[in-house]
């Protein structure tokens, strides 16, 4: 099982997922924990390019393939042969983020994004993507506290908004596959909803909870 | 005019750019001198995660992404403002590299390779091609002269064949646009065929010479 957890910055994705993590594998999930980009060496790398504040401004179209020759990379190395040896993947954003932030945020057309996921994924997508939804103003805000910002946390309101407008478009359009956390709640309001979506998952791929 | 310098490992591609950047400039030729991958800060760093030699293997997919990254920032930031600009651009290594590395050496699909020269290059190619080729050996031997050798130099012979032939290929197919220089002859001679060459082009293109 391929499960992916999304949002814009701030909205908590981070303390979420390490709670998550724990949650699965004290349920006997065999549980491999990744994140985009990176999750090999290379991509990691790859991930530094992408964040570093520079003073070369950065070409939309050279920072989308940059994104995806990192996914290359942590398919070919990680992602596939963790799923092939029957482990379940949890991977701290995937190809939804490219749409966001790549096409709604930069602005490409989703359709180059399309093309782009066709040739590098074939037919793999993730069985399940939990998004992680907050008001811009609520992550920024909580983003601005943990410290200095990279190249993407710098962009302006407008940038974030569309991020998070094409997040739940997405999430209107693949509703089979998308559960969207409310992480605007208190952290404890936020846990039961993931307890409960936790026990959806289950109930759908027969683990016992 | 775009003009591209391709070949093989040791050659002697660097050496006769110098040469041939000075005989263009002393003809009055507003030249800008580039190189792939690379010619910006941002692409400089993608050269250096696809030449550094790593333990983990590079999928040869993130290897082909990796290089139209560089390739589509380089042709944003340096290449296309410059010949809008009138200036000539005279660069060391493009896109027939990609055939004859990446699908020739590595066996990625020529048609993959070409789904990306048009997603990035759009109808952008080369006004003319000048081909360095020597017999896989010479060149070998010249490279390791040079010292130690970098992920792609380390390949085995069949691996820069390969390369070889792609490249006499693409020639062939498109022997208006390239000169095949045979750089296995004395620098002298070579010297005289670059002579040959450019005095074709300044006829070609109305440079008083």
């Amino acid at each position: 099982m391929f499960i992916t957890v999304e949002g814009g910055e701030g909205v908590g994705k981070s303390t979420n997922i390490d709670y998550l993590q724990d949650y699965l594998r004290s349920r006997g999930v065999d549980l491999l924990l990744t994140r985009e980009p990176g999750g090999t060496g290379l991509a990691e790398q790859i991930r530094e390019l992408l964040v570093a504040r520079r003073e070369e401004g950065v070409d939309p179209l050279a920072e989308l393939l940059l994104v995806f020759a990192a996914r290359a990379q942590h398919l070919a190395k990680v992602i596939e042969p963790a799923l092939a040896a029957g482990q379940w993947v949890l991977c701290d954003r995937f190809t939804d983020a490219t749409y966001a932030y790549q096409a709604g945020g930069r602005g490409l057309s989703a359709d180059l994004v399309r093309r782009l996921e066709v040739l590098v994924q074939g037919e793999l997508r993730p069985d399940f993507t939990l998004l992680f939804d907050a008001p811009v103003e609520v992550g920024m805000e909580r983003a601005r506290e943990r410290g200095s910002l990279d190249r993407f946390e710098e962009e302006e309101i407008a940038f974030f908004e569309r991020v998070r407008q094409t997040y739940l478009r997405l999430a209107r359009e693949s509703s089979g596959r998308f559960r969207v956390i409310d992480a605007a709640q208190p952290l404890e309001a936020v846990r039961e909803q993931l307890h409960s979506v936790c026990g959806e998952l289950f109930d759908c791929w027969g683990v016992r909870h």
